[in-house]
């Protein structure tokens, strides 16, 4: 542990102490930076605002919204989804916003027929069915329940033999080669984990499988990891995981309203037609259903890394264990009802500081979304008693409860596409929540504001511990032996996608945030019906505490960003993330040569022939093209450029602290417009090679991790993926990028030395 | 892969055509090194000798001597035993070896009482047998059967709460600790894996544990890593791993006459008094047993590395599982019988070259010992074939067939014990082998003798891939990527524990190697009833191709080391080892002091408790001693000296043999007394701490490895048990020791550069 940072002095040293403060020629070098909370504010009052705003949050309020949003099934389209948007909005009015219900009209299939069976070696009927529980209330209730599937998988009907390919990501398939194997005709079934779901079925159709399965090894979130439910929070057997399949790396959203609303006369496209639309059926099962069909199976023993912990020993296949998977489904469009409520700007309102949290969900989403939602709600409530008692906010707050989230980020993107233009004009940032539970905080998002949201989790405490969710989240990493312990902010992850910040950061380029508890709470209910109100109160957060904590975090997140003379943005992390991402893709580049060398080397020495068990079956590799050596000179001094400007920010900034002057309400608006200017100059109109959806050049989530992000992905997912001209193309055009937010740096930083 | 080593030529270019080599004083800097075969031999001779002996080998001898041998158990005492030692001197004798068999009498307790129970919370009484399979017929052979059993555990009868120790190591205890959990009169049940068995209940004890049940866990050889017996290689649910838990990191041999043969009428120790004798009752069981035991424990969830692959969460406990545990032994000498043949040299008389593999096994015992035995018996019979064509050894060939290797390394520890002085100064190495398989050439030994038997390796041919061995193992680690790859020689590993050339090489000092096949031959027969004779043919080595070419290999050695006018030891190889070894310590001492460093730290921030779920308990550790900064120069000098004298040997050998010179028989005789001598110097007579019967100063089993190497062990292990004075008495020990070796080599330079 590090001790609380060493500027905090500094708050009270320059602000309330600049009348001494040394000439600005001998300070120069030496003067302290100026954290993101003393460079916005009054210090005292916004500390003020924010303690009573703490003042008015109740664990008990989670718990009961949880408690009756979660009681029945509140997919899109389900009654109990629209009554939760009412609910939603008559709270959100209830509490002084201005409140509307958006509505979408959204493809979502639902299935008809659902046959997963065995038909060779021996006969097997897959149940497909999570049972009733005495210890979990709601998994007795029935009514409008969605059952175990993929959405957006396709229809159909096929027999096949049956090919375990572990994971199911590219790197599988490689190893499949080794062993002769091709799953061209076959069904395969692939276990949870490894990359997003929706990968796997499409990697599986690249490769000509006929269809797919995809399970929960008891290995990933079941009995390995803990007791299983109901003894513990762990997968049960039956337990399974439902999740959309939606091939949301290329576009995520509406699949036939590609980049604009799916209002209700919008032109759509045929669903057969759509790009995003799985083109084999897939489904899920349980693993109390997989492991007989993974018993049945021969041919090669899986090698160790793809085994899980089911009683068996894991064969590749392909069979003789022959599969019948029979999908078929309602292609019907179902409304989204996104509950969105404001409250406008006193002295900005056209600038808009917007918070989200999805409140659709699988079947009953206790954890996922509603304990994230009803955070929300608490912080919407106490931002409400702020403003009963007089106060308003200086921008305008808007609080969304999205429909929609769990079959493709409907409810959000459809928002974000139908009024695109607006949100790019006024949207300041975008701060996302969804399921949280116990923990550490965890930070996801635009590294302009990384200083930024360290600085709220420093004045932030664990409710357990007594100490800030800064200095818990920098033992963890210290303890971990993380190299980054002692940076003076924590690293935020880069945001790939999986909630509601993708439409906002990836396709319109708002800052973004994410964030949760978690690492204490971890389980196996994920998507299934025991995401239950029992589940969550037994497991996760019993007393709301940390929910309550979520709440302190964002909503100080929400206040600050409203409140802001100066809004937060800085670029010295974002730079210094930025060096990191560049240093691992020359990295990788090097890597990735030496390997390509090393691997044509083995196969012209024979080396792979000779290493192989001469008794098995084994194809050696072929040999790749060599990597060229890359010229990253452009990249690197556009780097080094940022750094300066960033900077020069910092020290101007600094400085014009130091003098004591201070910015007139227009210079303050122009600054203010500059800083959010930044991360649209990220974005790029003609998006990311093979979809345009994707603008942002900075992150995006992969093309073959889904969720998972990649860093500067134009040059990355080039040198993945071997295509050398994009390499070269992005180079450039990541260059330009960086050099636009260097343009924005240096005339914030301008119009602050003016001064 | 490298191509065949590039001085091959050399042997031709030298040996023949020395009369056109020119003068040496151009070519001092250039003279090509000289291989192991060209310094030893007249090439031609050799190479058509080696040619005849691969002539006589057949393995269908090999096929049919295992049967016999493997048909009926036959551990030290039990009459098949018996038998087969004499089968062995029979053909011995048959073949024209000078024969006997030599009888020590050894204690070996065998079971009288075996109870596993648990007695709550439900009742369960583990079956302890392991049962009868068509697919095996030695299966049902019951007379003389030993039971699953661990010897040389305590007599006990305890009955305790069970805790869940992982593999029962010292790190392990640590983590329990941070649970805050004692096993101080509980009874613990390890895993197999991770240690040598033996370490096991030596460490429960050490924490007051009152009994100890070790397992097989199926993640380890059962189906985790392939279909189970008798559909594949691996245990089957029932398979019990037998095993020796004597303290033979102490001493290995018998526990009653430490140091001395255990003859019929030698001095014997009271067994209640013995050291090496656990102190607290422990049984092997199989997972079938294993797993009611471990699905009835509660407490904490077992760290993720912890966890097997049975299908239950793994919980530490303690409780609420109480067992029953219950052994009686009779505590029982049995007449071990080793057979031992010999041919006497025809030059050398008193320079012996040895040859070992144990006859006796836990039960049927094919792999393990037999499949060594009989490729050993092989290689005698082609030997004798040589003889009877009137060839003659230079140097006395001796083949033993050792009884009791099982219990603790008894026949082969007790001859060595009981001839030490005559050992000590005809021996001129030891070569080992014990079970072997199908794959990949694998040595450990003595690294003099490592350049040595890199040529061997570069001799004999894979039987399937038409390469040669060192080929085959060299791709190998190109494919795996490890750094050697393209080390001129391929390293053989150092000899820890575990077969008999313990008492060769750690007691007096003799230069040994190890030798067998293995990488594709995997299974879980090991010390079960079904290491069977129907089972290593059918998944090990069913043509014995692989034995027979493991005749090929250390038939070649024995051949080598008996023709060689010059004593194949070399020393730049060794010297290579030693500063991996030294390197390695300082590294070790570093990093020990950084982390030592950062723990203190972590410590005094707390951080290990900010870091823990404050839900679960959580002890934090205490604070260790500093790590002192240890002076190494010494052991630097002594090393750069050893290395200096190892390529002046390597250069005096290229001169005397580009010079066209030759030895008389007499410097022959003497320069060879040196090379042999350079082992012994290695040799202390003190011992390591705390064990001095452990006499080598470069290698040892580890205290707490049990078969685990450790080198420079006196430094090691006290740098790893913290005792920092002995870290610098034996920096000082080794160097004396290098030094020594330095000493021996140099005045093997100085006899060479006289001539």
């Amino acid at each position: 542990m590090t001790p609380v940072r060493a500027y905090f002095p500094s708050i009270f040293v320059i602000v309330a102490g600049c009348a001494t403060a040394p000439p600005l020629e001998e300070i120069s070098e030496s003067i302290p930076a100026v954290s993101t909370l003393e460079a916005g504010f009054d210090v005292a009052v916004q500390r003020k605002l924010e303690s009573e705003f703490d003042s008015h949050l109740n664990p008990e309020n989670l718990r009961a919204w949880m408690k009756h949003m979660s009681s029945k099934p509140h997919h899109v389209g389900s009654p109990w989804g629209k009554q939760n948007a009412e609910y939603i909005a008559e709270k959100f009015r209830a509490w002084g916003y201005e409140t509307e219900i958006e509505q979408f009209d959204v493809l979502l299939p639902i299935p008809k027929v659902r046959i997963v069976e065995m038909v060779e070696p021996t006969k097997f009927m897959a149940q497909l069915r999570e049972p009733v529980l005495a210890q979990d209330a709601t998994s007795s209730v029935m009514e409008d329940r969605l059952p175990g599937y993929n959405a957006f998988s396709a229809d159909g009907d096929v027999t096949a033999e049956l090919v375990y390919v572990n994971y199911g990501i590219p790197g599988d398939y490689e190893e499949l080669e080794r062993h002769g194997i091709d799953v061209k005709g076959k069904i395969v079934i692939a276990r949870y984990g490894g990359s997003w779901r929706g990968i796997k079925p499409k990697v599986a159709h690249e490769h000509g499988a006929v269809g797919c399965i995809i399970y929960s090894d008891p290995k990933d979130d079941g009995y390995s990891q803990g007791d299983v439910y109901p003894e513990g929070p762990y997968r049960m057997e039956h337990g399974v995981q439902r999740g959309s399949v939606l091939d949301m790396p290329l576009y995520p959203g509406d699949p036939l309203t590609p980049g604009y609303g799916a209002t209700k006369d919008a032109e759509r496209l045929d669903y057969r037609e759509a790009p995003t639309i799985m083109k084999i059926p897939v489904l899920p099962i349980s693993y109390a259903d997989a492991q007989p069909l993974l018993e049945a199976l021969r041919g090669p023993v899986a090698p160790a890394a793809w085994r899980g912990m089911l009683p068996i020993t894991y064969h590749i296949g392909p069979g003789p264990a022959k599969v019948h998977l029979k999908l078929e489904f309602d292609w019907n469009l179902r409304t989204a009802y996104n509950t969105v409520g404001r409250i406008a700007g006193s002295e900005y309102p056209d600038e808009w500081v917007m918070r989200g949290n999805h409140h659709d969900a699988w079947v009953f989403g206790a954890a996922d979304p509603l304990s994230g939602m009803v955070s929300l709600m608490e912080e919407a409530r106490a931002v409400g008693e702020l403003v009963k008692s007089g106060w308003r906010p200086k921008r305008t707050i808007i609080y969304a409860g999205w429909d929609a989230e769990e079959p493709a980020l409907l409810g959000s993107t459809e928002w974000v596409e139908h009024h695109k233009a607006e949100i790019s004009d006024k949207m300041v940032a975008y701060i996302n929540t969804d399921g949280t539970g116990r923990g550490f905080l965890r930070v996801g998002g635009s590294h302009t504001l990384e200083k930024f949201i360290n600085d709220v989790a420093r004045d932030v405490f664990d409710p357990r511990l007594g100490v800030t969710l800064e200095e818990r989240a920098r033992a963890r990493l210290a303890v971990n032996g993380s190299e980054d312990f002692d940076r003076e902010d924590l690293r935020i992850y880069a945001l790939g996608s999986g909630s509601d910040y993708t439409a906002y950061i990836h396709h319109v380029g708002i800052a973004s945030l994410n964030m949760g508890f978690g690492g204490e709470s971890g389980g196996g209910s994920y998507h299934s019906i025991f995401d239950s109100f029992d589940h969550y109160t037994r497991f996760m957060d019993p007393t709301f505490e940390y929910g309550v904590t979520l709440s302190k975090t964002t909503g100080r997140a929400t206040l600050r960003l409203a409140q802001a003379d100066i809004l937060p943005f800085r670029f010295t992390n974002f730079a210094d993330n930025v060096r990191k991402y560049v240093e691992d893709l020359i990295e990788l580049a090097k890597k990735k040569r030496e390997e390509t060398e090393k691997k044509n080397k083995l196969i012209d020495e024979n080396a792979f022939v000779l290493a192989a068990d001469p008794l098995k079956t084994y194809v050696p590799p072929t040999k790749d093209t060599p990597v060229p050596e890359f010229d990253f000179t452009l990249l690197e001094s556009a780097l080094a450029r940022l750094e300066r400007s960033a900077e020069a920010y910092e020290a101007a900034l600094a400085r014009f602290f130091a003098s004591g002057k201070s910015l007139s309400a227009e210079e303050s608006q122009q600054l203010n417009a500059i800083l959010i200017s930044t991360e649209r100059t990220m974005i790029r109109e003609e998006g990311l090679p093979r979809r345009s959806w994707f603008k942002h050049q900075i992150y995006a989530p992969g093309l073959y991790t889904g969720y998972g992000v990649k860093t500067l992905p134009g040059i990355r997912e080039g040198l993945e993926e071997r295509n050398w001209d994009e390499v070269r193309q992005y180079i450039g055009v990541v260059s330009e990028k960086l050099d636009g937010v260097a343009d924005a740096i240096d005339s914030a930083v301008a119009l602050l030395s003016d001064e």
